[in-house]
């Protein structure tokens, strides 16, 4: 899978892309990551990518020219190239969604900046906007990286066992249940003894039961959906 | 405010904690935030932090012990610090949240990793899990830095002008209105005309109507609520 990032700040990057499991399936070459500087196609002479926004406001908003000549040089070569830009205004990331992408032959992910960008570059040359959650950060810099975290750990032979993404949080619709290691006994509090019985028909009901818990406690609206 | 990180992978964090707004803040000391490696915390020999799940199961537990030191050696000296765990069963993050953060003193966050954190710790140690999505990823390392950049920047003076806090999104349940800025027309794309109008009332309908009809496209949930 190739992903092209497209930010003003690239230099974000750098402790990510270097990070355990995505360093790898960069080295073993199942994922190329390029990051591209919007800031490259300005035609400014100050190398401006930013203006004020029509009717008023705070705030600056990313003009059109930069983005549109940086995802076009990619279009040129890649035409399938899917084009996502992170958003506070896009559909909500989930797992389902992760899944869709990883699909993907060519991702390019546009990072918002600013108040935003320029709307008829949404209209024209964004397939999607993705919204990673319902708070607002500085930039559409770390919902890149989580996008690109979330899609590459589900390509296959990035993550070493097949079982450690069948079991985990989301897949069943409910919470994960509590996980306990060793010791059997720390600071006075000891692991629930079901867990030690060795009968895995019990352990799994009970793991059931307290995911239920969970999902009850924490997050209702999962058992509605 | 103070922000300690307890993390496996500490080295993620050097691109964002040298991003302009974040490496700003905490150049003016608006913040300070230390990374803590929980391996330097390890009893073990091998510096072994994680273990095998009790009752089996795929993937590997974090130990109780080396992050119960961890953060009792904070809490120790800073008795008042919010232990935060970054988890796929916690709390959505949502922007209310990130304003209820911002009024700490002192937060701690840990990092959750494999396929979780032994319970224990969560039941003694931890003040509050969050979640910033339902999708899975690698490890806790990009929560954290989620949740430090959507707190640190409703701190006082880490942005440049309390507008642009004012007027973005979600601030009234409703997505942001499009955005557009020069030129007037782009790729034989027009800025819709009310914007060039001058008149501040008719934009401000024209915004509204707009953030309504992105809100009841993307997100009829937020209409809701």
């Amino acid at each position: 899978m190739k992903i092209d990032i497209l930010s003003l700040f690239p230099e974000m990057f750098s402790g990510f892309l270097n990070s355990s499991i995505l360093g790898k399936a960069i080295e073993n070459g199942i994922i190329q990551v390029a990051l591209i500087n919007i800031r490259d196609f300005s035609r400014d002479k100050h190398r401006r990518v930013d203006d004020y926004p029509y009717g008023g406001g705070a705030g600056m908003v990313m003009m059109p020219q930069p983005l549109y000549d940086a995802v076009s040089s990619i279009k040129k070569e890649h035409p399938a190239a899917r084009v996502v830009l992170t958003s506070p205004r896009g559909k909500p990331l989930v797992q389902k969604k992760a899944q869709q992408l990883s699909q993907e032959e060519h991702m390019v992910i546009i990072c918002g900046h600013y108040e935003g960008i320029d709307q008829r570059i949404v209209d024209s040359i964004v397939d999607e906007e993705i919204s990673i959650g319902d708070y607002v950060l500085t930039g559409g810099e770390l919902p890149a990286m989580v996008i690109v975290d979330a899609v590459t750990r589900l390509l296959p032979e990035v993550l070493g066992s097949p079982r450690s993404l069948e079991e985990e949080s989301f897949k069943g619709g409910l919470l994960e249940y509590p996980q306990y290691t060793r010791p059997a006994e720390f600071m006075g509090m000891a692991v629930p003894e079901v867990l030690l019985s060795g009968n895995h028909k019990r352990i799994e009901e009970w793991r059931r039961e307290k995911a239920l818990e969970a999902t009850r406690k924490f997050r209702p609206d999962l058992l509605e959906s």
